[in-house]
């Protein structure tokens, strides 16, 4: 994880609920995609699966010192209001932002947040 | 965070969608002072809001090169259990443990898991 950019980790493997045919490719892979395609100050990671596949897409977004996200009902088109969020996220101190100042699309996208990455975890793992 | 036990965040601001007497104490401290009082080898943080307050009582349990889950729906009485979770958790390679392998208590309270604290994370860090 960069220090300096938000990292989002997108469960690649998420279905949204909905079925796939054999061979298709899962929603979370589209958005994935669409994130990967428009670029932007972030770290995109994919990940199998959060474990929150009822409520997918789900991805989260996280940087030291800030709390992290969990995010979802996400679609592929959401992609470019993400990378919007991720700028906003990135210049918090905290990494809360209001759903006043996030796109309509992102209302209610917060399924939770874990605490922040911290100094404390670092001095115990060296 | 100690390396060397598993952490749990546990929302002492949860009322778990019930109502609260003026000075009443939200069930999430409740919960936390029922873990507290058992101890075990774990570390334990209160935390103001895990932003899940709807699936409340909410906890998230982590450890450095394992998966972080966020468990909801917990209530004081299972301490116990979730004490035991966190052997488990310490002695798995990944943070994974089947709902078989959980007190019966705590099947059903995985809401969702993060990508593990990581080496990444501490070299962008430094």
């Amino acid at each position: 994880m960069s220090a300096r950019v938000p990292c989002f980790h997108v469960c690649v493997t998420c279905r949204a609920g909905l079925p796939l045919e054999p061979g298709g490719v899962p929603m979370g892979a589209l958005l994935h995609e669409a994130m990967a395609a428009l670029g932007g100050p972030v770290e995109l990671r994919g990940v199998e699966c959060l474990a929150t596949c009822e409520r997918g897409c789900a991805a989260t977004i996280s940087m030291p010192g800030k709390w992290t996200y969990l995010l979802g009902g996400l679609r592929p088109e959401m992609a470019g209001d993400l990378l919007d969020y991720a700028r906003s996220f990135a210049a918090s101190k905290t990494g809360t932002i209001m759903p006043s100042r996030r796109a309509e699309s992102l209302k209610d996208m917060i399924l939770a947040r874990f605490p922040a990455y911290d100094i404390s975890y670092q001095e115990a793992a060296e």
